[in-house]
């Protein structure tokens, strides 16, 4: 498995669903939990310290530390996605605002789909297949910016 | 041991500070960490789960994780004090915005003293002599706010 | 009576019954009254020195002072909860940013159920009973956080 | 008497003396308090039931109750006075956002001496006198704008 | 006439409404103007130099000048509205954050009732008529608070 | 005359400097004046209506209302600069956030230097001199740039 | 042609519409483009370096780099529009706080229209039929403005 | 080359010392540019399109559209490091909030050092070497985390 896909709650299906497209548009491998920092700390933990993925998505809203607890157990790139709720501010902030020494890389608001993008370009450093796909996806993205 | 202070990073000793002069005005016995919760995931989870205090207080700045992952480990009261930087809506909202299930009681910016008293006053619920002394200690604030 | 939920407007009574479902949940005395600091302050200060409760909610929207008004006039652990509105920040941050002194414990916007719990976290510490209940709220929490 | 300014904290003095000096400039009766919405709530209610000022002026930081709290004991127009900090936001949602039915009349950040200008003007609805040194305080303050 | 209301655009009557109703319940003359400050700038000093009116409720959104262009023509003392849009800090700290020689009276967002209970308050300190209305309007607004 | 800078406040002089810096630079006619849309309305509607000017430049700190203020009475284009401050977003804001039917083509916090070249960009359209000006600039500009 | 209208995403047409209705009503000749910064960064460049525009007119949300990106290649005027979405500031303050050397002039979320009525301002300085329009469509919207 | 990190201007060393002071400790090889996405937009294009590296980082304030134009013209994963100013929310939220398509990975405001460290669990993804030394820089942590 390449991608592992993390949501704070159930609730936050929806974000992770546009992360999903973007993988299975690529052909990359990925698995999805439910796991909260809050709630499940240990499962949280022993999902990431048992898991052979190479990239983590975390996905959570409000008090959004559910990227930065993965990032706490693991070297590999932990992207963070917050989802938007009544504030997105203390999403964003809680994601971006990281201590020294522990990264976690934000993408905007909800945005599911970045996360897996930025994923799948991490891997393509070290698969061919993956950098012409995409170099196709960005000459599609571009046709559909398309004119008025 | 009745209070149990974790704060995120030696920096923010000068907020744990103020919590330390009011348990000792209290006569509150009470133990001092520094645990990150991003750095040191596993020494936050063994001191909290090993502790035998009655209230926890977390001090943390940025995106302040460290109330809300002691709360993810205890039964216990959690009070959670945001250390003011460049944002400061970052270190509140990370706080304040803890999700359903796992409550973090969240004061004002760097407000140690008030999370000490706060602690006092759950502590107090159960101690005569405690009660007495925030009875003194309100008559004596009173007392403070003087005139011009 | 344990805990004593005071709301500062009728309006605020959704956010307040998420308390009661909790509370009523671990089996909790609670009372329930709408005052409002600003349009009822004698009220207030009525039902707070009147009242033998342990533990105070304050619930209240846009400058939220009613949280702080109760614990102007108590020694017992006040819990605030901000209620969402138009702006959101000035409810939350009229009850964390308590001055030095009287500390007052927020919880999250909207946040009723997470005040009641943090409520029967303090009053478990004096309470085996409600310990133990609280531990089978938390397996059961972990349990609906389930998988996808 | 004719204007009662209260202030929340000994610490708010710079803003308060902004008010003193345009009041005595205009020569307008007034009386210095200090009294904390949070700390001495009953000096509050004291103060305000028993003063006999035609207009109030509460100035207050973090989360500024003050000047709600004197409204919340008096018909006479309250003016609040939001004092600068870390956060700012706070003490003027504080002050600014207050619920139907209590008015309270927000002037800007350390505004004092905007304060005292608006009692003066409200005390001048029924003084020709002060009209005029009104009226005689703007033509000044037009010839200050100046020029380059 | 005691009362002058003038609102930036037809589009913010529903916020004038709430005044012109607290005002007719407690007798006070009135007038409405739609006036803007930014589209109309001659009209709005026009109106405010030819009023005789005691007070002057400015009502506007976004970028609020309003409030502060009234004030710029007039002694008497003017009550700034803020009216909510997609933003609402811009309109709050339009009217908030006037310089020094010039004060507004800020309420809070959409709170065209607040506004007028100001004026009456002001109005009532040299009306018993109208400070006896007052505090039977009190009364009954406690009354309303009720209870659960 | 081309530019007419117009600042609210003698104490946002070194905001005008930088607007001043780059006229001169660029060898454009230009004058300064103060004039404060609080404290002076009939002085800035005097400057801007018997002004000859191309377009102006209006520079406002706190509820900067002074851009807004030039433009309603003039058809010129007028540029707004927000003037930093404890709040910063209050003079943004009330620059940016014009209603409809009055443009104010606002530039950054402080950001004299900006506002002049826009209106450099907008007299250039006529001035083939300034255009070419404009290109040595932007070329000096890159230079500047440089390497670490 | 003289004003070109640059979208980043066919989503932002709404707003574009608003600046061409106003073009259309004054007779200015304009073409519309969708280009994203962002994603066709290269079609950014060649439109802008191939377009014989006198002002250009950026509209975009998010991180709302296209404004900017067509100032970088031109030395004509651009205005920038802030598209609203769930944050709204992100739009607005990545369009005004533009470093220095490269002005764009803001206009408030979503002003398409008043981003038009800049244009027509600017080109009106050299057009007397533009200026008498404008002076006209001053007139209509001054009555407009209307009454109760 | 593996890394290059790319600043808006030179202004903005002192974040980048704290990325090159890591990616040294690494011994990972690396190249700083200057290069602005406004003032210099061809020489950004041209250094990301030349560059050999398999990371970018972009470091800018204000409207931080750097990381996002570098994003623009590469497959490569690009870092983002928004700068600390005046208002901080703005570089923060110009670098988060990309649109779908382009990701940017954003990390705090100012660090610099943990840009490094995502470039370096990137690049160890594809290397035992980096793989060994992150984990012994996380035990380092761990013992500088230290206690009070």
């Amino acid at each position: 498995m390449k991608v592992h896909i993390i949501m704070g709650s159930k609730s936050d299906k929806h974000v992770a669903d546009k992360a999903i497209e973007i993988l299975e548009k690529f052909g990359v491998d990925y698995k999805v939990d439910v796991a909260s920092a809050h709630r499940t700390p240990d499962r949280v933990r022993e999902i990431v310290t048992n898991s052979d993925a190479d990239v983590f998505i975390g996905i959570a809203g409000l008090s959004a530390s559910l990227p930065g607890a993965i990032a706490s157990y693991t070297h590999k790139p932990v992207i963070g996605v917050p989802v938007s709720g009544k504030l997105n501010l203390d999403a964003i902030l809680s994601i971006v605002q990281m201590p020294p020494g522990i990264p976690v890389a934000a993408v905007g608001l909800d945005r599911g789909d970045n996360a897996a993008l930025l994923a799948v370009e991490i891997l393509a450093l070290n698969s061919k297949d993956l950098l012409r796909r995409l170099e196709e996806y960005r000459e599609e993205m571009k046709k559909e910016v398309g004119n008025v």
